[in-house]
Parts: C-alpha cells; structure tokens; sequence
C-alpha cells in the first residue's frame, strides 16, 4: 500500500528543510535538488525567505499544491504533528529521517508508538525513524542526506544500519557502480526489509536486492516474501550477530543446539535468500548478478595466460565443487589453430605468457560459440606482450549477445586500471582475486538450484487436530504440566502415523509376565510408567533385554523397587513391556520454537553425531518433502544412511514422511514448544522408523 | 653459499642485454639501471655499441672487471656456455632468466640438467632458470624484466609462477606497498624455497615472508627450513594445487585419507607456515606482520562510530575465537567524561555517528594507555560529521610507540581514500572490510602460537633397530612378502612397546581349549593364522566371545574348515586364542609414506569417525611431544575421548605415548610404506592402549 509513491513520487515535501547547511534539512532538500527531481520540491520551514531557489514556507499548511511524499527532518513531536496536516494534502507515504524514538529508550518508546498511530490513523506508510532515507536513482529522487549521489543501475540496497548506507554509498560513487534503489530502513516502525523485497520483487528497474539486516521481527512474514521475490530475482543478505548470543539456555537436545542463527540460516536457505558472510562478498555477487545472466549450468571454462592464476582458480572450483568443463576435440580442434603449440588446451587453457590481445579474441571468439561451456573465466595477469586494455574490450564484444556467463580476473593494480574500467563498462565484472570470481560463480548457481520450487502449506494450525492429541495436550495443561514423557508423548505421536514397538501395560509382576507371552517378542524392555518420572533411565526405571516370562517377573519386582528407592515421590502406576527392536539406526527429530521464525525442526543420527558433532540440519516448518529430503541428505553422517559396513540401506523415505508429520504437529499445536523424539530407530529400506522415546515441554499458545 | 652475492652483489653482468626495446634483455638491463644499482654494471651483447650509456662488451671475456652476478637472458645452450667463462671472473651467483629447459619437455629436461651441472662445477649458485628474476630494493638491485620497481619495505616475496610475480609487483606499484624481497623461482634446478627461506630468515630488511608454491620437491628439507625461520618471523604461503588430484589409489585406511594436500597442512603447520587461502589473504596478513607487532594477547577491543560494522567485526571475532576484551570499570571511567552519554562503552565502543577526529583522538588515546587490551581495531563509516583524514592522524599518533597492536578498517571509498594513505604511511594497516582486518589479526595471534618450541629428534633412522622388528622385516623382505598382517605386525609393534590382548597360538583343536583355561579370561576371540589370510572376517576366521573350553574347540573346527573353503590355497598355521578385550574406544593409529614429506601420522577414532567423517589429524614424523598432544585434541570427536556418558576418561597419555612410538618406528623403518593399527582400544585413564589388530606394506626402502 502506497510504497509505490515512496519510490516514484509525484511531488515531495521537506518539512524542516534548513539553510544552513551544516544541518541535516539542509542537506536532503539539496540531495533532492541536486539529483534533479523532476516533480514540485517544497521546503518547509517557519523562518521563511527561499533556499536554492525554492521558497521556504513557514508551514505546512502554507504548501501550495499537492503533496505524495513527505520528508521529515524535525524533532519527534513536530513529524508526529506534521503527518496529518501533510496527509490532508494527499500524501501517502513519509520519510522520517530524524532520531530520538525507540533507539534512544525511555520516553523514545512512546514516541515511537506514536509515530505509527499517527502514519495509521492518516492512512500513509512511513520509512524509519532515525534512518538515512532513501534514494532511487531512476526517479532522480535522492530523499536522503548522503554524501553524492551513486549512477544509475540495477542494485537495489536496503539496510538496517545507516552508517553501512553511507559507506556502501561512498563505495558506490567512488567505484562508479550503479544502484538503483538505497533504502535507509532505520528503526523499522513500519516499513520493513519484508515490505522492501516485496516492493522491489516486482520493479523491473531492480535486477538483484541486496540487504544488511541485524534482527527480523516477523521472521514468518519475512520467509513468505523472501520467497515470492527470490523467485524472481535473487536477494543477498549480510545478518549481523551471526554468533552466540542466540543460543538459549533449552532443556531439550533440540533446543540446545537450534541457536537463533540456525533459525536466519534455515529460513534464508528455505526463502532462496543467499547469505554473504561479509559486505566485500555481497558486492562480489552483486556485480555478477547485475552484470551477467545467471549461468544455465555448472560447466566452467578458466582462460588465462599463466599458469598460478589458473590453478587457483582451479582449486576454488574444486573445493566448491564446481565441474571444469572438459574441453572437447572438437573445440580443442578449434582452438588449437589460434595459439601456439606452446599452449594447454585443456581447462584451465593457458594461451601463456605471451598472449597479446588479438591471442584472447581469437580463443574467446570461439568459447562464446561453444555449447558446451556455461561459463568464461578470463583471467589476465600483466606481463611484457600484455594488452590489458584491448584484451578487456575483446572480452567485452566476444560475449555481447552470445547468452553465455563471462566473468573476469585481471590481476595486478597499475597497469590494469583502465581494463578494470572498460570491462565493468562492458557489464563484465572483475574481480581482484581469481578465486572471489568464482565464489560469486559459485552463488549464481546456487542461487538457481534454491530458488524455491513450491510454497509449503499448512501454515496455519488446522481446524481438525488430532482428537487424542487435541486431548493429551489440553488435559496436561490443565492439570498444570509443563513436561510430557513418553506416554502422553506416544499418544500424541501415533495420531500423527508414528509407529512405536509393540508394547503393553502391566500393573503387577504377574500381567507384566502375562503381557510379555502375549507380545511374542524375543527380547523385552520394561520401563517405569510414572507421570513425576521424566528421566527414567536415572531412577533405574528401564530394564533392556528380558528374554523369558521369569525375567520379567523379577525384573517388574526390580524396578518398581528401584524407582521407589530413587524417587520416593513418584506415583507408580506400573510399567510398560515393549517388543525390544533390533538393528536400525539411531535418529534424533525435534523441534523448538523460535521467536521470530516459530517451529525450528531438527534432524540427525542419534548417539555422538548430534551430541559431540552437532552434525544436524534444521529448517523453518511448514516444510516441503524437497525440504524434508533436503534435511536427510544434508547432514555429514548421511552416507551412514546408505548400506554400510553389510547392513542394508535405511528406510530414508519413512525419515522424509516423519520430518513431514513432525512439521505438520507443530504447525497445528502451537502449544507444543519443544520436542525431542529421541532416539527413533529406522530400520532397513520399506521397514519404517520406530520412536522408542519422545518430550515435549507445553505452553499455553498466545493465539 | 654464496646466497648473499645473488642479492648483494658488488657488480652485475647481463648476458644478453639488447638494445630492442622489445627484449627481455633490454628489460632487464634497463630495471638494473633505473633502479640505480651503485656497483659496476657490464652488459654483454656480440653486437657491440652501447646501451643506456654503458658500453656493450662482445663476449663475457671482454669484461673488464670481476662479476658477482651473472644474470643471463640468452638461449639455453650460451648458458651453459657461459657460465664457466663468467665463473672465470668471480661470478658466485646466477640468474637464468631464459625459459626453454625442463618446462618444454623433451630435450629440455637434458639442457636443464646439463646447466645444473655447469653450476655446480663453476661452483656457484643459479636462481632459475625460466624465471622472471629477482628484486633487492634495499640493494638498489632489480635484475628482473618486472614492470617497475616497488618501494623500499619489510615485505619479501617468492614465487613458483613468474606471472603470479608480475601480479604482485603490479598491484606493488599500484598500491604503493613496499617491498623488500622479490625472487621469482621459475623451475628450481637449484635455489628452492627452502633456501630463500634459510637466507632470509637471516636477512634483516625483511620482516615477513610471503610465497606462491605449486610443488615442494624435498618436503623434509623444506619442514626443517621452515622451522629454522618462522622461529624468527613470520612466513605465510599460498600453496596452489590444493585439492583433488593429491589423492592416490592406496590400500589403508590411512593411505586412502591423507591425500598430499594433507601433508603440506601438516607439514606447514609443524613448520609454524602460515597458509593463506587467497593471494588476497596474502597480502591482507603481510600488511598486519609487516606495519604492526605481533599481539602479546587475544584481547581486541573494537572502535567505531556506527553499530552495523561494529556487529560485523564482533561477529567475525568470535567466530574465529578472539576474546573480546571486557571493558574494566576503571577503562569505563576514563573513557566516559571523552564521550555523549549516549555512547556505547561495552565493546565494541561506539562513539556514534557525529564523531569527529577529536573524540576519536581522546578514545583512542585512553586507549593506547590501557593494560587490559592487546589489539584495538578501529572502525570508521563516512557520516556527516566525520573527518576520515584527521581521525587517521589520531590513530597514528595515539599508537606510535605505544606497543600496542592496532589495526583500521575506514569503510567506503570516495571519502576516505586520503586517511587511507595517511594509516599506511603510519604504518597502520586498513582493510575494506572489518571481518578482513579481524582475519588478520586472527593469523598474527595463531603465528605466535604455531611458532615452533622445539624441534623433534630422530630424524634419521636409529642404528639400533630393535632385534625382533628388524628381523620380522627383513624376513618378511626377504620371501618377498609385501603385506604383513597381524602376526608378524605384533612383533614389530610388540618391539616398540605396544600392548596386544594375551594370546596363545594353537596348532590343534584340543591345543586351542588347554589355551583357553591358561589365558584365564572370561571371553575370548579366535583369529586364523595363515600368511595368506590377511582379511581374516572375509574368509570366516574371526570368531568372538567364546566363553568356555568346549566352544573353543568347536570353534577351532568351525573357522579352519570356513577358511579351507574360502581360501583353499591358504596355509593353515593353526589359530590365535586372544583374551577379548570388553570397554575401550576404537581409535586408528597409521602412517602413510608421502612422496614429499615422508611419513605421515594419523590419528583418528575408529569407526564411523574415520569411515564416513574423516575426522583425523595428520602430523608429518618424527613429531614432539608437543605435536602428538595436538593431534589427539585437533580431532572434532575429541570429547568422546572424556568423560562421556557415564564412561570414565580415556587413557589419552597412552594414545600420546602411542603416537610418539609410532613416529619411531617410521623413522626406524623406511621400509614400512603404510601401516594400520587398527582397531586399538583405548581404556580408562592409567589402563593404556591394547592393539587388536595391524597390517603393514613393506619394501626394500631407497636408501
């Protein structure tokens, strides 16, 4: 609503524009001049007289026309003042660049609630406070107080921070790389980096979004718009307060290890977000997704007239398992007339050291034309016969038109300046390094292959749960319990298709014997059933491996005695006698509730791969099966999965189906915060999976 | 010998100096001349005539005066010629800078060894050939066709690839970074890396030392080399042809694990080499080792005047483990009257976004003088109030002389390039982004650590064997066995003080139950001996957990028989009894002979550790102590090994004991090509390590 006249406004108002330029009013009304806005420009400002040749008026209400945007430059009571007396001429959208609200504490909070009563009650969307502004070179509309304006292009950046905006502006204008659209975002009190995306998802002026983000408050509507726009175009993100902090103290395994940045990376894997570990990598893949086409496959062709630079280029591709492309006899056939004999012809090719331009325009002619490349890699380092100039327009109009992904390294510094310019010019992005050239490589493809296929569903809790589990989880908490173990566990599982061993409640020595002749199993586990008793094992409540009806007997006598002994307040109610599962192998499935994303799922083999390795995939549910397999495949311990040392392969489909019921229990009971299901056994291929433990901690849902 | 005359040379002759200005021989000539070299400088061209003011001599032999150098710019063959008639005038040291040898093939390989032995008689040294040259810029010398001198500087550089050379040198001048160093290596026939590493180590223009390798011929030359001068300062190496190929087709565990690139992280990391991941890296380490002090702690403290790059920095320090330094309240109560009461004084400090020089000047100041912090990193973002330059100034002055480490990162570009200038002119180094400064800082701390202690003794094979390994290999060698299983391995391991089960070897049924009832044990294991059967599981001739005499002796029948029927052309020696061992964690103890680096030690724990998540550590041998602790902690399943559920602590000083025998045994043993010690079971603390089972390669070792 109304973000388009926060981009493309018709007209603009500075409410505290000032002469002196020393101060920020000053400075945005002379951005907003200088940029060349084409629409009315009114100053508002209660000394009067005129600055840069606009009229200064002493009110808002003394504006003569209409007004679409409105920037505010005062202090926090005169913007809150001001928004309706400008929404009474037409405004839709505003500004508000001053500080002083929620940032500053105390009574910043208020003024911040205030802020956005009053942009809702005018029926306008607002942009910070105590931000920057905004600029969007293709209106020649520059809202903001920078430092100079960047050319025109096809970056889009927004950011949480407005020192990053000025540095990543000062960048951008001292580099000459072209952006179109910079947004301040500030303190977020309305507009947000979800409103952003979905805004520039459909600009066709933006080609690639990139974004620095500390927090993200509704991290639910962010993954929804990270994924109508990645779809599109893709979005790169630097998060701040990557480490730490984000770990909770959780009493379950799963809560322990889904600190809050495993949540950022679930759901920025799961919206197509790719992540840029620093703000050098961000403009690395920014320059080769606004320059070049994201490449149509994997195959990598490296040119280049030495050998060092070619090998580690070479050596990234391999580790970040891109395919060199095996150049064919019949391209070898085309290429070898063009070089020296001297020459390597295979990848990387090396037309060596002597290789003057009309060398590279020959060869790079020819791999333009070649099917079987998907990507050029040309690489330069400046030697005595070298032409850096003529060799980056070569590569230039070899590649113009030919579809095909051309990515450019000329090493060295003074004397490739003016190759560095010609090639960006050309809309072929250098690098300073071969191997940052074929990280941002790298994110293209990657950024193809995550790009999400289909929106899971089920992401409001169901109308229809479960009528056992709906009973299990509302009896616990009205009898005021926090923990279920696994009988109440178990209850609530098998109403969401998870298979438990075979098993039966016995209440004396003689029905435990009883229950295990009737089981028919080989060997039996006994455990406590007490609600007080949570960790069972502790209070010597479990038995492993009963083989015969007087074992049982005997074992029944040994356990409730154990458990009287250790935990003299427990209430007995007897044990339960369950068909003990050979073979298969130990999983973990759980899920925590983050704050900002809500339910985290986790997966991993059970035993030390979880507990010492912290070898788990976590996603955001609701999930997709592509995700769910997605998670299986993910872990380092996954070929464990396959045949291993003569056992046969796991049942991997039936992990996939749980992960997906797992996701589908905790979007309908938003009740349950936590849950270990802990271990589960899955047995050979078409066998399926049998939990053998669960916990869950509850809560009272907020609605 | 003779290294000091290549770069200090009294006086140069170029053989083969032109006066076509397209020549490398008027290239070279020329750099010698413009870079003012103040000793007598000859060149020699048949042609005669004169070339930038100095006469052409004919022939070497119309020289007038003695030669230091020789640097020679003509074909192969009037090399090799040469080298003799300038040897004749005193020359010491050689430069072959002409390409055409070894790196041609064919005939080449013959020219390079002809001009290998031409030195040799002559007596001198010869860097070369197929190289670029080399650059002494505190000599005045630049005997190399580069384009352009670097400045003076504390940086030295060599390079395997002559164009990686001409890379830097470009990026030198461009840059303005200066050098002190600069040897381009080109095919080795004689100088390596490890004698540029032993020169300057001793070379006091030189602080840091920076290399490009591709392959390191003599891998043990080169680990001692290394030790000899990161001991002394820092050496930091891009080593290219990282992945993959390495890998060789071996028959162990260990064989199949340590591909080459394993060893040269070993061996770098046993040599204190620092190993850069990018030529970038590269350069972002040697401006740190080069500008600043190494850190005398961990304690950074960041400075900024905007949160965003603030976050960043903290982030990437923690990620990489530096502490942030806790801000004292003493440090709180001098910093605070320096700043707005709505500064942040935790740390990262942030002044905000309208600092001007003086308040940073102020900070920076208290801080300088502050014992509680090792490394202060300051961080600036061009806002409307900030003076780049004069904060630069600030920075300078506040530290020099301080002893404190301090590192800047001044984001953006148009504004801040002068205060960048002024930081590396006083010696403080700037980076693009905080998270590459923090990276630098990372390495300076891990150098200090990495720095060697000691060296570990018994490089070369002892001269006392022990009897009973000496014998079981040269037995072995003798009947032309190359794999030995686990009967001749326990002697040999059993030699060198490693513990197996208690065992008896029985040739008959009833032979093998009277064993049982005098090894005493509750359980026992059956293995086939036969010097066929090296796989004993595959032919059935494993049998486990026998408990009483009657099951021995069927079991005796049982394998025998299985292992007539599988392995029919196998001779039957009779069968080990061998107390089984029950508690204990698996772990793998081997060794790899490496092509470069000789034996190659790895540790790991058994099982899926190893199989599946390759976890293990690899040092190259002889090791310390020191290194042998490191390896058991390095592993990522090292808690397993303490207390872990329920379990007592491992025997690590056995495993250390254990490693360091090993290490032994390989220096002992050239004949052992790869061995296997597993699975060992370590016990509890104070109980040690029991072998089960090894198997080892062997052959006639080279000398």
């Amino acid at each position: 609503m109304f973000l388009r006249e926060l981009f493309h406004p018709g007209s603009v108002a500075v409410v505290g524009a000032s002469r002196n330029s020393a101060k920020v009013g000053f400075g945005v009304f002379a951005n907003l001049v200088q940029a060349g806005f084409p629409g009315p420009l009114y100053a508002v400002n209660p000394g009067g007289g005129d600055l840069l040749g606009f009229p200064l008026y002493p009110s808002i209400g003394a504006i003569p026309g209409p007004v679409d945007l409105g920037v505010f430059v005062v202090p926090p009571k005169a913007i809150i003042e001001g928004i309706p007396l400008l929404a009474a001429k037409g405004m839709r959208a505003a500004i508000a660049i001053s500080a002083g609200f929620k940032e500053v504490g105390g009574e910043g909070f208020a003024l911040e609630r205030a802020l956005e009563e009053a942009a809702a009650a005018a029926g306008i969307r607002i942009l910070g406070p105590n931000c920057l502004g905004l600029i969007n070179t293709h209106a020649c509309l520059n809202a903001s107080f920078s430092r100079g304006t960047p050319p025109k292009g096809a970056i889009s950046f927004f950011s949480q921070s407005g020192a990053l905006c000025t540095a990543v502006l000062d960048w951008a204008v001292g580099q000459n790389v072209g952006f179109s659209k910079f947004v301040s975002l500030g303190n977020k009190a309305d507009i947000s980096e979800s409103d952003i995306m979905e805004y520039l998802a459909e600009d066709t002026e933006t080609k690639v979004l990139l974004g620095y983000v500390e927090s993200i408050d509704d991290g639910r509507r962010f993954l929804r718009a990270a994924r109508g726009t990645t779809h599109r175009k893709p979005v790169v993100l630097v998060k701040a307060g990557a480490t730490g902090a984000g770990a909770r103290a959780a009493s379950s395994h799963t809560g322990s290890l889904a600190g809050s940045d495993h949540a950022y990376n679930a759901a920025f894997r799961q919206g197509g977000v790719l992540r840029a570990r620093t703000v050098e990598d961000l403009f690395d893949l920014a320059m080769g997704f606004a320059m070049q086409p994201v490449p149509c496959g994997d195959r990598l062709l490296i040119l280049t007239n030495a050998g060092g630079p070619g090998i580690l280029a070479a050596d990234t591709a391999e580790r970040l398992g891109i395919p060199l492309a095996e150049v064919s006899s019949a391209l070898r056939g085309k290429l070898a007339p063009k070089v020296p004999p001297t020459a390597s012809l295979a990848n990387p090719v090396d037309i060596i050291g002597d290789a003057r331009a009309d060398r590279y325009r020959d060869v790079l002619e020819v791999l333009a034309d070649d099917p079987s490349i998907d990507t050029v890699l040309v690489l330069l380092t400046p030697q005595a016969m070298t032409e850096p100039e003529e060799t980056a327009r070569a590569t230039v109009s070899a590649f113009a038109g030919a579809g095909k992904t051309v990515f450019a390294s000329f090493l060295g510094e003074a004397t490739v300046g003016g190759a560095r310019r010609i090639l960006s010019e050309g809309n072929v992005p250098n690098y300073a390094v071969p191997e940052r050239a074929v990280r941002a490589l790298h994110a293209m493809r990657r950024y193809a292959r995550l790009r999400p296929a289909e929106s899971p569903r089920g992401e409001e809790p169901t109308k229809d749960r479960p009528d056992p589990a709906d009973r299990a989880v509302r009896e616990a908490l009205s009898a005021g319990r926090r923990v279920l173990g696994e009988e109440e566990g178990r209850a609530i599982l098998e109403a969401y298709g998870f298979a438990f061993p075979r098993h039966a409640f016995a209440e004396t020595s003689a029905a435990a014997a009883d229950a295990f002749r009737s089981l028919g199993t080989a060997r039996a586990v006994m455990k406590i059933v007490s609600p007080q008793v949570i960790h069972k094992t502790d209070v010597g409540g479990v038995r492993l491996g009963l083989s015969s009806a007087e074992e049982v007997e005997r074992a029944f006598v040994e356990v409730t005695s154990s458990v009287r002994r250790f935990a003299p307040e427990a209430w007995i109610a007897g044990v339960s006698l369950q068909e003990m599962i050979i073979g298969g192998r130990e999983l973990i499935l759980g899920m925590n509730r983050d704050p900002q994303f809500g339910p985290l799922l986790m997966f991993g083999l059970g035993g030390i791969s979880v507990e010492v390795l912290k070898d788990v995939a976590f996603r955001v549910a609701p999930i997709t099966r592509r995700e769910a397999e997605e998670m299986v495949r993910e872990i380092r311990a996954y070929p464990l999965l396959a045949a291993y040392r003569g056992s046969e392969p796991a049942d991997e489909e039936a992990i996939v189906e749980a992960l997906l019921r797992v996701s589908r229990l905790s979007c309908d009971f938003p009740e349950i915060q936590e849950l270990d299901i802990n271990p589960v056994l899955v047995l050979s291929k078409g066998k399926g999976l049998r939990a053998i433990d669960c916990r869950m901690t509850i809560a009272e849902a907020n609605g």
